[in-house]
């Protein structure tokens, strides 16, 4: 924040395009390194669970006392309004007591103990105790449509600190001013309790995010963003003389299904569900559902007409900033032109970076081949979503075989088809499996609950890893095991040693001990 | 195997450097692409768990029915001996029973169910069941020094079918008569319990290595190896479309730190104990101590003295071939006209392949800076290590700063150190534990025991992940959780239905049931 010549960073209105004031300035190459430092420095810090607990619960009830000056500003830098934000806030608050209450109970450490055995066959058996330590200085890259429960204060911050990991965020530029002062919050909570503020450091700028990932002090990595910053990203982790972990969330297509039964059961309440879900935070959640799967007869026209109706009269909605208004009108624009694509609600412009829902439609046989049409198998960004209307159930099989990984993948099923056992469904449910992380049946892939068997996350690229990034094992990314052979009683950690002093749950001999 | 122009695959015997049999050809493209589509369609026949358990019980069976062939062939190719061969055929059939127990058991599978809460705060929470899946196709890369334990039959092998996923191995050259054996008796063994054979393949040759891992439908790769092998493929991996976890054991320094307690107490045994480590296996372990730090004082002299005797008057053992020992002798050269370093013990050559041991000393000094010294912080595989004598505590601690990841780590202490709660030896197993995936007190990191608990792997380049390739918890690299929301039970897997039908261990709303 001091390079002499660095490019000043701007909080701008969305609703206006104007900027609304100066935050600070973009990091230098030294600015990261600093800041890395004095994370790596603070890390011994973080040891003690208890008060990692205590500081996350702290940092929580500090959020929530700033709530009124954190989402004024966030709803000014993001249009996304002080109803979403406020929901949001209380997750993150939320999110970050769940992680202490994951740390008291010490699953995480996954502790493991085989004693000595002398008789042990085929050879005698050394003293081994197992348990997971934190990685260091984890870079967490904030993301644009989560202003806080995936940014500074969100999951990977939170999952981070939690594991003992110190934290470096390269804050999003939709909402730097936000950034900054939850930044703040943190390093508040943090002093609270004795810790170095520096646990909790914060970047602004597209080369410091660069330079984080390189830093050799960095040790891993959470990301949530596009495919192309996510995996450039991922691959100058790659490319490190040390290379390290790279937990990236990267772009979701988020199918739904729905049989031909659901849609002659259910065709309007499903439309009503779909265009909520595509709408929701103006569509700017990466598990919007982009791809539908409906039939192509008399149920799916009246699913289609509902759309219209639902779509057609949804309310415009502000965009993060204007790149992304022209990401999205061009994306959208571009599908429409595809051959028998049909846009019977198109998005469009509705002042500076406001625009209106809509949707296409394909007939899916144009999926099942590698052409032109597989950019509708790409996320859009935004509140549209593509209807592709399947023969028989044989074409849908085809288009779900040709799918990218996803973080969600939804079946809507008709009343009989849900009860009954491998059946159908059964099949359905099989098919959608190998295509995400998360598999629904009759709800909508938007609203992450943060619970402790949440999992966000599938395969790529919807994460560059097999990890989450919410819920309780989103801890076990900033962690690595590290075994102990032989070592006397007074010498090992009070987690293993003899007695379980402390609680915890453990694995003795190979037997769960809870 | 069908190739018109293919290279021949031969056994060599390393003991006179004469072939010995050719084994067949190397794989090109389309080999490679028919071993991973027939691994591929096997994929579904691995999903029922009893059946897997089974399986790998019957090859551990009929590995140890077949023990005389495999072992006399795989002496034939390695030169390891039949006591050693005998020892390691016995652990890797042990180590295909402990997954069969490990899939019965089911903790792996990693359950997680939360209930529906409509009361939930801040927001109503939804039905959530999660479980682990396999990952698809896992491509193997056999090791050089060991034919069975870690190469076709061995860890990756085992960890991999027991998680649910086929498998294709990449034959090492060194043994691949052996490796035609032990894919055949695990083929048998899948015949056995009515699983298509191709659940194993087998290839060989260094260019279907990289096919392998950049195949679309290999999922994951385990391998053991060098650190320029093990590199390009990981590199090869993370370059993919679609990148895959590559969990690469590479290479490792394993230091030893020998306190002045320690050595003015035993420094003949230790010298003793050192010297065994190190010849072991000819010195081809990857946990071969290469580097010790020991006092320079005259209990260091007198542990230099035992281990003169003892290196000087070890036997001579075969290599594995005409390349490791040269890279072997090269090496120990290099390494001895550095300034300062003094070889007490020259390793060198006797018969074709077979060399003695040695070991090299050098000034603590000069490993604390970047100069040409370094190279003594890089692994020489063969039976040579490096004892750096240091003046006192702070520089052993400089040293301690500057090296690279490894395997394993080791201290031996004195009587009164070794039980002294936070003194000087609490203090330097924290600063060994980040060097290391284990850490030994008083012990020797030959012999990695299969063990519930055990931890193999450590920081890069020991390995490309945060993952272990022996002990219970290798089987987690080859799977990914997903959730299932809102699904009605007769369409949820058994094992995520309520009343717990399978009787697996499983966390219900963040509580643990053992």
């Amino acid at each position: 924040m001091t390079s002499a010549a660095a490019a000043p960073v701007w909080s701008v209105d969305p609703r206006t395009g104007r900027r609304r004031q100066r935050v600070g300035t973009e990091a230098g190459p030294e600015d990261v390194d600093r800041a890395v430092r004095a994370a790596h420095a603070a890390r011994d810090a973080l040891a003690d669970r208890s008060v990692r607990a205590a500081f996350l619960r702290t940092a929580a009830d500090l959020l929530e006392r700033e709530a009124e000056p954190v989402i004024a500003t966030a709803d000014a830098e993001t249009a996304l309004g002080t109803t979403r934000l406020t929901g949001e806030l209380a997750r993150t608050a939320y999110q970050l007591r769940c992680f202490a209450e994951d740390i008291e109970e010490g699953s995480f450490l996954d502790v493991r103990i085989d004693h000595a055995d002398p008789q042990a066959v085929p050879v005698p058996r050394p003293d081994l105790r197992r348990y997971k330590i934190p990685l260091g200085v984890v870079a967490v890259y904030a993301a644009s449509n989560f202003p806080l429960a995936f940014s500074v204060p969100g999951g990977d911050t939170a999952s981070a600190l939690a594991a003992g990991c110190p934290v470096v965020v390269k804050a999003h530029p939709d909402h730097p001013a936000t950034s900054e002062r939850c930044a703040a919050v943190l390093r508040r909570a943090a002093a609270r309790h004795g810790l170095p503020e520096d646990v909790v450091g914060l970047v602004h700028g597209f080369d410091a995010g660069l330079d984080l990932v390189r830093h050799p002090l960095v040790a891993a990595a959470g990301f949530t963003g596009s495919v192309r910053g996510g995996r450039a990203l991922f691959d100058a982790a790659a490319a490190r003389p040390t290379p390290i972990p790279f937990h990236g969330e990267l772009g979701s297509l988020n199918p739904v299904l729905i049989t031909r039964s659901a849609a002659r059961e259910r065709a309007e309440p499903i439309a009503e569900g779909l265009a909520a879900s595509v709408t929701l935070g103006t569509g700017q959640f990466c598990v919007k559902p982009g791809l539908v799967l409906a039939p192509a007869d008399e149920s799916g026209d009246r699913l289609l007409k509902a759309l219209t109706t639902a779509l057609g009269t949804a309310d415009a909605g502000v965009l993060l900033d204007a790149r992304m208004r022209d990401a999205f009108l061009d994306g959208a624009r571009a599908r429409a032109t595809l051959p028998d694509v049909e846009s019977p609600v198109a998005p469009g412009e509705s002042g500076p970076n406001a625009v209106t829902a809509g949707f296409l439609t394909v007939p899916a046989a144009h999926l099942t081949t590698g052409g032109p049409h597989a950019v509708l198998l790409e996320e859009c960004f935004g509140p549209v979503t593509v209807v592709a209307r399947y023969a028989d159930e044989t074409e849908a099989s085809a288009v779900l075989q040709r799918l990218p990984g996803s973080l969600t993948a939804t079946v809507h099923l008709g009343d009989a088809e849900a009860t009954q056992e491998n059946g159908p469904a059964a099949r359905l449910l099989a098919a959608l499996t190998p295509l995400a992380g998360r598999v629904l049946v009759n709800g909508w892939p938007t609203g992450v609950a943060v619970a402790p068997a949440q999992h966000h996350g599938g395969p790529y690229p919807a994460t560059t890893s097999t990890s989450t990034s919410v819920g309780a094992t989103a801890i076990e990314r900033w962690l690595r095991p590290v075994v102990y052979q032989g070592t006397p009683s007074p010498l090992l950690p009070a987690e293993l040693r003899d007695g379980n002093p402390l609680g915890l749950p453990r694995r003795v001999n190979g037997r769960l001990e809870a």
